[in-house]
């Protein structure tokens, strides 16, 4: 197999839905994307996009992608954040979540930031090794919180 | 006691960053704050600022922030993330916490997000009991994953 790592363009936006649906259809949530190509469009290939997304591609079809910001430690200032680090199922274990990851942090270094963080759910035990043997460090004692939309919207109306 | 909650101004970095010095002080990491007066203006108020600070204010003091910024959920756009919400110590169990994570709260209903995220530690029990109670979930399988400025060095170096 041969790939490359690129930058995707504003064509590859249904690829990259596509990969988004794969991985929410093997963590069993078919139904939580709600992102459509247009959003990905719009939000991605903007004057002032709110992600950037390294794509792998293996003779025209991509295949794996890195999706990216930025976020803000109040310690280190401007960090990178990756949201998403997907290889389609049937290209695993060839090396192309590698080589995305690698990317990303070549990215990182090059914009100096002082930290790149992400999430990895506790099961993947794989992937935990994995990042460990590059230097990353798992915060086991720091754990996400989230707010629904509709738990927001509860909350509001509650307090209003 | 009565306090005001209203949006940061640019006047206002230094005592934004004493707080968060003192939450680091507070969490023993007193060198940790690499962040400057200087860069929290930069970041925080020039015309595309990286972040959005509201502050609580009693007789003209500082006595609370809450820090947030934009993320990108791959499943539901463009979301709210609370990076800080700091009370100053002699001021805390007044309301004023619940004052500020309120607005935060107001604020991200009012943009439409479907989401807004943070992160607690662990033994932050009484955080904890507070965020579930208005509705937020804690994801105990998911964890935070950072790699380091030296590590991010450490990586680009031995992958190049």
């Amino acid at each position: 197999m041969s790939f490359i790592i690129r930058e995707a363009k504003k064509q590859d936006a249904s690829a990259v839905l596509d990969l988004i649906t794969e991985l929410a259809v093997f963590e069993k949530e078919p139904t939580a994307v709600e992102v459509t190509v247009a959003d990905i469009e719009k939000d991605g290939f903007s004057d002032r996009p709110k992600f950037k997304i390294f794509v792998a591609e293996e003779a025209s079809s991509i295949i794996g992608i890195a999706l990216i910001y930025m976020r803000y430690s109040t310690w280190k200032g401007p960090i990178v954040h990756l949201e998403d680090l997907i290889v389609t199922e049937k290209k695993r274990k060839l090396g192309v979540g590698k080589a995305l990851y690698t990317s990303v942090l070549k990215y990182a270094h090059g914009l100096g930031v002082k930290r790149v963080s992400w999430e990895v759910i506790d099961w993947n035990t794989n992937a935990i090794d994995f990042y460990e043997s590059t230097g990353a460090t798992i915060l086991n004692d720091w754990s996400v919180v989230q707010m629904s939309e509709e738990n927001l919207d509860k909350f509001v109306q509650n307090n209003s």
